[in-house]
């Protein structure tokens, strides 16, 4: 037995791009959290006949369930719960207990806008009590209400601001309409586990072995993803298949030992900061021009260990602000492992820091050489009370990719350095 | 007559929210510069079922053009190509020519990864080389070659990264399959305006004024839409409507011309890095941390004007790189305008710059006060040569907002007093 749900996103600003649509991907982590297989999300703008026919899309896929976001608003261009309504067979009715509520709420909302026409809003919301009958209301966190409306496929029907919708979905959960649909969900585990410094073809050529060699490895739902230079792979399995997981992480740690650093979903940004627990780290930037330093201090609680930073993007800020002797510049050039080095002592230095981390190189477009070609970043770590780390890359890519991943680089010579892992 | 168009988006990752797809929203771009109707965006997973059901459903839709993204690797799980094959009524073939440039791209990328067999990944990636017979070929960006499948609808098949999807999409417009799939296109002129400073609100009763008062303002398709803490307002119109669009804007000029900073689609980037020309700037940041920096030096050729900054975390980092008074940070704290003023002073003095500017404040979860609230920021934006400017702002959200929100905010500043506009 299995559930499967889809999801409907409206709004034409999220069709075009204009709004980053951030329910999808909520809702959908939600249903596998669940064990809703998930098949579909569409988005389309606010053209009911649109809708209608994503709807019908979906019940004819056979899904159990179909979550729709968005078009709830007051105005006229705001038609789900009638597409909805209409879909399911069902009448639009006026709920008063529910209108009388969203005249509460707007009262409410009347008194931080005293010129607008009380009179007016709250005629304009009462479209927003009309809903289809026999449908579960979910009581409105903003002044949309949602629905339920049982049947096959079941239909839940929220707001689109994520705010009202987040909190308005553990509501449409408890409905007898929604348990029924989900009924028949399976419990899957899902683990992930990231990579830092295999082609994705490498791994591609080990999972190939894996088929052969791991019994029961159709059992395994693996997907794999390049993400912001490491590798992600996730594999979802029901609880029995276990020793099957088991057993393909035996695989992949004989082979990628070296480039598995997490296996409980942590990224290597806690790492790092689990590392720095009781140390103090400065930054020396020069192609990152402060991505390092910005990366480390994303999480709450940094400046425990984060003491600051220099971006050091001409010379004379390498020679005035960490020390590095010009010499040093003249002989090897701005992007060379001695001058890296030399940043990095300077920011131990001026920093009064214990832990270091440099880097200089060329982001492009311009700047490149035959010797040094855009993609070269020269990296160094430093600790005042162990060793040195210093590493030359060529990165692929334009500027922004080139100042991303090196900022990724960072973190893992970091991560690899401070747990003592040869780097 | 008009054109209509779909996307399809696939991938596990993106269906389960762990990657968020920008492929959607940046060829809905693409397609609505063009004049082409996007009606429907879908995302489904790996599977080929899924993904041959969304390209039944769009074609059942009758849209002109379907563009997919992503499954285009070498691993098993990516089969896009074959599923758009066999929806096409196509057989796959091994395109030789094909499979030599893709060899090339592989053994160039090799060199970077000297420990793995170059046998068995040219063996995995032969079947990026299987394409559908009579298909247009698109040249790989990374090793994934994208397909024009001619027909009705006609499919384009790009891969999954967007810095290959990009690049190559204009190779797919040109072919004859794709123009003629969209020959039926409304030419429409899309212009945009920026603003800062502004609420959404403000704008909203500008726009209803608007339609009472603008002859023909039922012609202009107005989108609005916050973005990191501007306002983008996006129209479209047919080219005989460009009157009543000089109209609306003469109106929003009278309104909102503080706010409104960019009527060109140029950023608050590019002006600051146009208004940067001849000066050097150095930064100061504590909460920012090394996005201002980071930011400034986004765009190629800022190397002529950034100096470079101080990430300065720690109070002790702000006496020692900065300059910063210990008395000045006793007395108002190191979140207050005197400590962003000495700060900026600093920064001037210790780049040799001509333009500093610094940020200070309190990011969050922890930190806040009664009297200093979680979001609290100061900012200083000091010219050598003129004023000297001093905010202090309440920023809403959370630790990545404020210091994102924060990032605007300065460039904001900088773009003002660069330009000798009010503050």
């Amino acid at each position: 037995m299995s559930a499967r749900a889809g999801i409907v996103v409206t709004g034409t600003e999220v069709l075009t791009g204009r709004v980053q649509d951030r329910n999808g991907p909520w809702l959908a982590d939600r249903l596998l959290e669940l064990g809703v297989e998930l098949a579909h999300i569409t988005i389309c703008g606010d053209r009911p006949e649109d809708i209608e026919a994503q709807l019908r899309f979906l019940a004819g896929e056979g899904v159990d369930l179909i979550v729709t976001s968005g078009g709830l608003g007051p105005t006229a261009d705001d038609m789900t719960v009638a597409v909805v309504a209409r879909f399911c067979g069902r009448e639009l009715v006026l709920d008063n207990v529910l209108e009388d509520k969203i005249a509460a709420i707007i009262e409410r909302l009347m008194a931080r806008f005293p010129n607008v026409d009380a009179e007016a809003m709250r005629a304009s919301n009462r479209k927003q009590a009309l809903v289809p009958a026999g449908a579960h209301i979910i009581d409105p966190v903003g002044t949309a209400p949602g629905v339920v409306v049982p049947g096959t496929p079941t239909v839940v029907v929220l707001p689109g601001p994520p705010r009202e919708l987040q909190p308005m979905w553990p509501s449409a959960l408890e409905t007898p309409a929604v348990q029924e649909a989900i009924a028949g969900r399976t419990t899957y585990r899902q683990e992930m586990v990231r990579m830092f410094g295999l082609p994705e073809s490498g791994l591609a050529e080990t999972l190939r072995d894996a088929e052969k060699d791991v019994d029961g490895f159709e059992r395994l739902e693996i997907t794999t993803c390049l993400r912001r230079g490491e590798l992600e792979v996730v594999t979802r399995y029901e609880p029995d298949a276990a020793e099957v997981y088991t057993n393909l992480m035996s695989l992949l740690r004989e082979r990628h030992g070296h480039d598995m650093f997490s296996e409980d979903g942590t990224t290597v940004d806690e790492q790092v900061a689990r590392l720095l627990t009781g140390r103090r780290i400065a930054t020396a930037e020069s192609c990152t021009a402060g991505l390092v330093a910005a990366r480390l201090t994303d999480l709450a609680g940094s400046s425990a260990y984060v003491a600051g930073g220099v971006v050091a993007y001409a010379n004379a800020a390498k020679t005035d602000l960490l020390g590095v002797d010009p010499a040093l510049l003249d002989a090897h050039g701005a992007v060379s492992e001695p001058v890296a080095q030399a940043m990095a002592d300077g920011a131990l230095r001026r920093f009064g820091a214990d832990t270091a981390v440099a880097t200089t190189g060329i982001a492009g477009p311009g700047g490149g050489s035959e010797d040094k070609p855009v993609g070269t970043v020269c990296f160094c770590v430093k600790r005042a009370d162990g060793p040195t780390v210093v590493r030359t890359m060529r990165l692929p890519g334009n500027r922004a990719d080139v100042r991303e991943r090196s900022t990724t680089v960072a973190m893992h010579l970091l991560r690899r350095t401070l747990a003592g892992s040869p780097v």
